[in-house]
């Protein structure tokens, strides 16, 4: 086992962007060690200059082939990229399926570029404190690009729209009619459309759906769907309507072959822009700061409740409760008035 | 709008099998309404009788055409048939997109029939403490078999592990190679995969490369994973392996037209009886009562933290994030101290 590196040398490592350190602290957020709260502390001031970009989209679409096409394509321009794949789909067996396949796709030699993934390991809450702790590092450590992948579709959507700047929503021609239902779902998250696999069959008619999508909701409807997340705080959602609303662009790509990529990246550069002039980026940043608050003091709730609830208190009631002596309601009010 | 039932006279009706009343009451659950737990606890003695079947998969491999049929084919050999669609995916708009499919499917006219569908309403939590109250009022109307239906791939499988005493996981041909990564998560819950649409060309390529990845687990491993989410609780796990394992039937089924249904339906009967015989049906009791103590001791929590934090403590506190006067580790600290 090597030495574990003190945690103020680990964090002015970091700061100077050495890839080691960066690691290290990552792990440490993730395993909830000591010393985590320390560092996203000493390095947090250090944050906010990363444009924050989440990819998401139904499994099949090739999500993780176009965020690799797209690092290649912000390496091209001299940008640095970080890359977070999020895999909530294996809380068992804790894998990271999306990591090792993004890993095996060239990029591991290039300093510029820094790719981690990260599965659910804890309980509720525990993988969402986790990658919102790491974003925070992969920005302090000065990479001006940072991907947040996950695979969709469910819950993981609500919390990449709450981790990014900018969200991509990745479809692909022919997934079937439910997941064109799911994508009511996406609408309401999605900053810009990528429909990949372009080359195959039927992929006119996916752009064409979506288009007719995003016209029938209407242009206000549009918005108010588009910035659905960011309504829970009025300031935000005024100021970003002031300043005229994003038009989302529906964009064919061919990741395997970098072909509209290019044109994602510009896509992309130009969604950072608006925020920027609209200010919606101010109060996109807000919003995720918000949230991870909340996340945290969610955490830290749900940890002293574990604490608390002793394993034998907890079989017991649950006796009683399979011998119907006494309800679930009451059994968890009895819980709560022991915290 | 019509007068409201009282509660006791909704308790009574309820279990005698009412099916306005079963409606109203799991409009309480899911609603939070004042006298959601007095009917839950109520009703919570009458528990215990059905067989709950967890139904999941991706979205496209026509689940919901499945549990139709399903319904049907149990309805042909006079049992009575609840389902709970719930549908994770769509937070922002609250819609119920599962729900509105089963609907249409002409069990409209059955009264062995009841149809339910529940999004995503609250924060987190908040549809897992619903859908498993829900859960109870179904069991407690007397319905013989219920079927909860979700959307995969993520957390919902999780969920639908905790709260059905069988899970089937739905697959369908041609998914692409990413599904087959998702897999691996889905082997761990799955008590017998369905390989629908499997009139379709790669049918006998899925069930083959399913039967494999069972297989390749070896018998021992594949126990293991497959009962993983019980060996949380230590005697549930050895009362499960004492008596043989069960081995996971990989089935073709063509949901549209009905082929393979009835097969589906006696592999679910065959996991019934072998649950009864082998224990794992009360070990499996005990772990969804378990589970839903701790769902609704973690709502309680979230619910009196939500209270007790003002929207100016909170915005004052993300204001001096965004300046970088304070970090979120010590913001957070600071409201956890205030509850």
């Amino acid at each position: 086992m090597p030495k574990p590196i003190p945690t103020q040398q680990l964090i002015d490592s970091l700061l100077k962007g050495d890839r080691l350190a960066l690691a290290r602290a990552i792990s440490r957020v993730e395993d909830d060690a000591e010393d985590a709260a320390r560092i996203v502390q000493a390095v947090f001031a250090h944050t906010g200059k990363a444009h924050l970009v989440g990819i998401t989209g139904a499994p099949g679409t090739g999500k993780s082939t176009l965020v690799s096409a797209l690092v290649e394509s912000y390496r091209a321009s001299g940008l640095t990229v970080g890359v977070l794949a999020v895999d909530p789909t294996s809380p068992f067996s804790g894998g990271a399926l999306l990591g090792d396949r993004v890993r095996m796709t060239g990029h591991s030699g290039d300093a510029g570029v820094f790719i981690r993934s990260m599965a659910t390991r804890r309980g509720i809450g525990g993988l969402a404190k986790a990658s919102a702790a790491a974003l925070l590092l992969l920005d302090a450590a000065g990479f001006d690009r940072i991907l947040v992948e996950t695979v969709g579709a469910g819950q993981a959507e609500v919390e990449i729209a709450s981790v990014a700047d900018t969200v991509v929503v990745v479809e692909a021609p022919g997934m079937g009619d439910e997941v064109q239902a799911i994508k009511a779902g996406l609408l309401e998250i999605a900053d810009i459309f990528a429909v990949n696999k372009a080359d195959r069959k039927g992929a006119a008619r996916t752009v064409a759906a979506l288009e007719m999508m995003l016209e029938t909701g209407g242009a206000s409807a549009q918005t108010i769907l588009h910035h659905g997340q960011r309504l829970e705080m009025g300031a935000a959602a005024s100021e970003t309507e002031a300043a005229g609303g994003w038009s989302i662009p529906v964009l064919k790509t061919v990741a395997i072959s970098g072909g509209g990529v290019g044109q994602l990246r510009d896509a992309l550069e130009g969604h950072r822009a608006w925020l920027g002039e609209s200010g919606a980026l101010a109060a996109g940043e807000r919003k995720r700061l918000d949230h991870m608050l909340q996340t945290l003091v969610q955490a830290e709730l749900l940890a002293r409740m574990e604490r608390a609830l002793s394993p034998e208190l907890r079989r017991n009631l649950v006796e009683k409760m399979q011998g119907r002596q006494i309800d679930p309601y009451s059994a968890a009010a009895d819980l709560v008035k022991k915290l």
